[in-house]
């Protein structure tokens, strides 16, 4: 059986991690017989944004404490995470991968990523175990994997040129489909960067976490 | 092409709406070809827990604000609810259901519920629209149906008595089954009441909704 670590960057799609995705990521897992564990930083999200109006809530939440509500509690820190204990990486999408696990969301392809989520991601990479980015949680894959790395965002032309800025191959993809660089044992979707429906962001995130258990 | 209205009550398994039955209720309804309309009532919830530690936290948070997290910010009042719009209701899990919907967590079988839920799902009962509850949220049915209604809670004896002296007909049921009252058009399921995996909750919210949608 199959064990696959899973980071989540909160719970909420504008400042966390994407809910739909990540049950959906934890879902296909389970479905394809795999174990999964879920971790994220013990540190506090950017921001946090009230999800009716979009605006900043003024508030203080922390991603570990708030990602444990989509993991039913059972999460661990970030820093805990050993990649020897496991086959496989997952990333959700959702804001959080582009506020809190990197800077992406404010500086683009000058963005920094977080030391943790850094040195957990380039680990997997290191150890050549395969890694699933969904959504805009492929922006990290050019800051961990070497210039040339194929991802995809979807098809948004600022977000791609931005992947392309910091080194990366990227190519355009439909809602439904996955791109994987076979070389590097790198799989990503576009889920809801493009996904207008949560049946759309399932059938991707659905070929990603098999064909991610099958690498 | 149906509408079916569902019934948050937060974001978060211990002081809200289960996320994984949530989104597996939405993953369900539109994959069988419904639309959906999230609702959650505009009032506090009963209190905030840290999902890691399972302590009281002392924030204070807004069941409508939260629930919004899962309806990825499409979400109304609950008050707004017009029970003309819908084909069906739906209700996830989660202690929300039993703390912020009514008071059955602390209550029991002497549980109140909500004035805007209790007006809701009585307007659906009273134009025999079909309505699903999941996990914990059927203790909310013998409030809303003639005594003699049929649902389930799965197989917790105490739970089940409470359903019971609340003046409903508590059947014993598995986590991916589901219990059908078809007189009252009310359907039930387990979910995490029993769920081991969220596999096990799936399968029961799949044939719950189908269900749903059927009747």
């Amino acid at each position: 059986m199959k064990k696959v670590a899973v980071i989540l960057s909160g719970c909420g799609v504008y400042d966390g991690a994407e809910i739909h995705e990540a049950v959906l990521c934890l879902l296909h897992l389970a479905r394809n017989g795999a174990r999964y564990q879920c971790f994220a930083p013990d540190q506090p999200q950017h921001h946090v944004i009230d999800h009716r109006t979009g605006e900043e809530s003024g508030e203080q939440r922390n991603m570990l404490t708030e990602a444990a509500r989509i993991a039913r509690g059972d999460i661990q820190p970030l820093s805990e995470l050993r990649v020897e204990d496991f086959d496989a990486l997952l990333l959700p999408g959702g804001f959080g991968a582009a506020k809190n696990l990197c800077s992406f969301a404010f500086e683009g392809a000058a963005c920094e990523v977080d030391n943790e989520v850094l040195s957990a991601c380039s680990a997997f990479a290191r150890a050549r175990k395969p890694a699933g980015y969904c959504c805009i949680a492929p922006v990290l894959i050019p800051r961990v994997y070497p210039a040339g790395v194929k991802g995809t965002i979807g098809t948004d032309a600022a977000t791609a040129g931005a992947f392309a800025a910091m080194g990366g191959e990227h190519i355009g993809c439909a809602v439904t489909d996955v791109v994987e660089d076979a070389h590097y044992r790198v799989i990503s979707t576009p889920a809801y960067m493009l996904a207008q429906s949560i049946t759309e962001a399932d059938t991707g995130i659905g070929k990603l976490v098999k064909r991610l258990l099958e690498m």
